[in-house]
């Protein structure tokens, strides 16, 4: 099929190759009225663009969005909404001897099968992460939406290569440059990215997001529930190889006396006093706290030489990556999580 | 939205309650003249079907289909393919009580919610495992469509209660009682179980699913990759809460260099060393087996007492749930997993 | 793609094969609690029911539906609603020799080229008139949903064999076991149709609906409008050929100044002067009643010898068709259009 | 829903307002490798672009696209294709008044009623015909695609002001200014549509489109049959108020000794010796010419003074429409039909 998502409501088209004249995406659906703060969704942008410090990359681009249709006065108008950003500061020679050489852990090779040869490889063309800057574009307003709503989106590192920061999720950490909660679990996880990036390697970890003020009775059974929905929307981040919800994997090892979340009343409403459901119970919310986390694996971008297969000669030939590379996604990751669970929200809520 | 999953080419509507007349499932979209195998489709139905030992409830049911129209002599005949299988022993009195007490893990609070009211609460209505059976007519419709082209789709109980079964998945389970690939792991788990029912209460595990000979080079990037479809369909089966695809949460631990995957040629033709992205890049069948793993939640009926509200006085209240239940489902997952899992696939390769 | 309308909302699910076990039909997307009155319904199904009158076939099938699930103490549960119509009384030899010899006018050699020798032929399969029975079992049940919000979807037989009833459509036809407004009309049309029997041959017709009480302002402009939906719907409906709104192909004649629709003021509401729009603007509902016709093309079962080509021998051949048929389907297809339309405006209801 | 329409391949999303930035589209699906020239798809585009004669608007605008993404050297390289024509040359200000004043035929108010007042009235907004310049691109490379595949879609006018070109259409007209066969008749129409304007009024008319080379068995009955889909894509083109397919409305009046088309031989292949049906049976097609008919409504916007209501005072109210506009669309109307017919028969292409 396709880079399109048909919500419910919303129907998000992104499109875009990392050195084409742009990315950029077509959001459909939305109500007319929305008002959308283009500083804030600037800002909100600008927690996923990279070389703003020194664990990403040193690559600088400006993820500047220009409106071409949709907005009147800074509101939505009804008709779809796209915005695009220009392709600027891309190197495509880098990418050059990548034609016939499959980076490991990259879509190279994939692509070559499914597009024969047509695939547009500079820069990893529509696989690349920059793919996810539409994406933030679409989650961005819908998170001013939501948040006018008293929907509250926010992710924070959970773990990074290996590393795990447990500490509750109280607080927003949106602001943080290395978002963990914990400044001492960051630090480590900091030091574990630079660790690997001396010796030519990546590190993965795990994102999880919360979304507080969800209203109760929101979704469906079977094929539409919200778990299929936000984990549809989650896949669409490349890295992602993994997710799960509440208790998630942890339980398949709970027994049901643990892992059932009692009732209780509360200021007059039900609510439950555990939460491993993640705010999920047969596909439709229960009012509780949406939870999930996603799994991002390493950055296939390694300095470190690896082993590929020419696929004009069909020899086996040692690769060497040398553009600059995050080695480390996870923290750029935290916002686009943010964004896909805000386009899943968005929708089940204009759903009602 | 709905009970309807709108695949790329494959369209499929799974309908019915626990206690309503039928629960069913049309399938549309198959071309005409694919061969259906009614004895061996039932083979893998009773796989699915309760009540065949001590490990699982004592209810008895016969998933016997009855095919309203889509064949024509033993073949699809391009039109939808329905069939339906009649509920029977069925106690709805089990369940009267449970119209305003909520039970905890179950979808009953969220049904009252989405469905104020109305929601036919009996045996769990729509939300009812026993909507599997449908799910199971299709999956395994196409698991011998896929069979015919060399795809074989095999999944298997992994852990339970924590004890894992991490033995080489390189032969067939299908025709164990319990299947898992280690005798020996499979005899600690159902310990694990007779243990979690003897003390009222129930166990969760994960199950790994393994598709062999699934062509490279299917599938798309973002919303409609591999893993976007697989985790959408897999979702739809009550009681799961994570999917991972290939090393998944694991990757998140891992270095680059350890989780990318060298390419080499066997044979003539391009493959990786290992095999942690699962079978997929960039949303797309590397050529590779496809490997996922879903964890499932331990059933949420249990003997022991549980809080709960009742919801028309809004007062705590303890709730003992009486009727016969699973202490584990992960064994009956297993051929389920197989079928949302042939779903995707046979969509996948319909696509082309 | 398939024999599944996928709305904003509603989905619709057709299947079944004239001399297949049943018809049926799973409507989904309905809220929970839509009150279904089986008597009413099955009232409005009779009035689609073949056999009930001399200008129609002498078979006589009951529509009976049989409704497996989603109902719950007479109103939807929110879950797939789901009714399925046993077949009875079909004559599958009438068919055995159309294999290799398509009927003219028919779906016959289509289906062949579509299904490669592996579709139903018996009764014309799935391409049968017979499909429109859970076609208006779908839209009974939303006609009544729809009355109870104050809209009324009517259709009349606006024309047969060129004779046309141009009375203004201001009283239910409904009840007429031949749904002209003038009943000076519907005896030439009956008689015209007595004629066209006896010399083996047939008639078509036009059909026009009338749908008043919708609210302004459901809708869209481009792919999804209010036209663009119910033409899609239309022409499910075997026979139609064409679609017209409001002055339609008549609007081709006019002048803007004659078929633009001028505001005015009514009881404190904007209304339009006349309705050449059809009461739809932009795809646009404007709150006029919604007007459409369709052209019903002549039953293409004739007694009449009529040329073909056997399929197996590549020579021409001459056909004679046995079977009974409608000389005129029209009047049968009056209810099969409300329900098209039911379905249409429900859906727009529904999606607000 | 939305301005995507999701074929069954393709999908099409087109955007934009009239006085945006600019108005676009994205095309989605397509192989890679397909070639698309980009001077013969200029040449397309200009036939759809307004102010090339004196039968049209004086306002002259260079459609002239610009690829954002999805071609690489000149082919699609299998990622969404994404291109933009800005707006130049509005002139807002005619716009102004037409806040609170509706124009009669035209979607002002029911904009108004469904986007409560935060529509882009500016020349037109979404609903404006200059949307259908985006359909033209995608369209136009769909055009070229068939047209290598040796399917040909041409289109006509069959008729403006009630003034008919019933000449067989055996010759192309795509070069021609005035697009009828009969030259005669179209000095007929363009005096007709002369003596309109000198009125202060606009006609209406007629297109006709063919597509010859379609190869049979492709659609599917019931809701995604050929004119399902074809007549979903026609009303998306603004002012057309009825479709038809081969005889159309002229069947209803016909006996089916008439209309059925018989088969014959001919060159080894069936074919049918008329072509009633419009070359679509059981909504699949029979491998004859796809023929269709869609009406197109006059021009509303004309020059004459016209009765409307002040919505802010609720008072009837008459207007002036002093901006330039085409007496007749039906000239630029061709290719635009010729593009909705192309990504109809793309999409059944490509779905097999």
């Amino acid at each position: 099929m396709s880079s399109i998502y048909n919500g419910a409501v919303l129907r998000l088209s992104v499109f875009g190759q990392s050195h084409a004249e742009a990315v950029g995406m077509t959001l459909d659906g939305l109500p007319a009225g929305v008002p959308v703060d283009l500083e804030a969704l600037q800002i909100f942008l600008n927690r996923r663009a990279p070389g703003r410090n020194d664990w990403s990359t040193s690559r600088r681009e400006e993820d500047c969005p220009e409106f071409l249709c949709g907005l009147k006065d800074g509101k939505t108008c009804g008709a779809p909404l796209t915005a695009i950003i220009r392709n600027r500061n891309t190197r495509s020679s880098d990418y050059e001897q990548l034609r016939c050489l499959p980076r490991p852990g990259h879509a190279d090779y994939t692509a070559q099968l499914r597009y024969r040869g047509f695939q547009d490889v500079a820069g990893g063309g529509h696989f690349s992460g920059r793919l996810t800057a539409p994406l933030c574009i679409a989650g961005g307003i819908l998170l001013q939406m939501l948040d006018a709503k008293g929907i509250r989106v926010e992710a924070r590192i959970r773990a990074i290569a290996g590393i795990r920061d447990d500490s509750p999720f109280t607080e927003s950490v949106a602001e943080k440059a290395f978002p963990t909660v914990s400044d001492e679990a960051g630090e480590q996880m900091k030091a574990a990215i630079q660790a690997a990036r001396a010796e030519g390697d990546s590190v993965g970890g795990i994102v999880e997001c919360v979304i507080r003020g969800v209203p109760g009775g929101l979704g469906s059974p079977m094929f539409d529930g919200v778990e299929n929905r936000i984990a549809q929307l989650a896949f669409a981040i490349p890295a992602v190889k993994g997710i799960e919800f509440g208790s998630g994997f942890q339980a398949a090892e709970m027994r049901g006396s643990e892992n059932n979340d009692p009732y209780t009343v509360e200021d007059g409403r039900v609510v439950t006093c555990t939460n491993h459901a993640g705010g999920i119970l047969g596909g439709i919310t229960t009012g509780m706290p949406v939870v999930f986390r996603v799994a991002v694996k390493p950055t296939p971008s390694i300095a470190s030489p690896q082993q590929t297969v020419n696929l004009d000669t069909m020899q086996p030939e040692t690769l060497r990556i040398t553009g600059r590379h995050d080695p480390c996604i996870v923290p750029r990751a935290v916002p686009v999580v943010e964004a896909v669970a805000a386009i899943a929200v968005a929708d089940l809520i204009l759903e009602g």
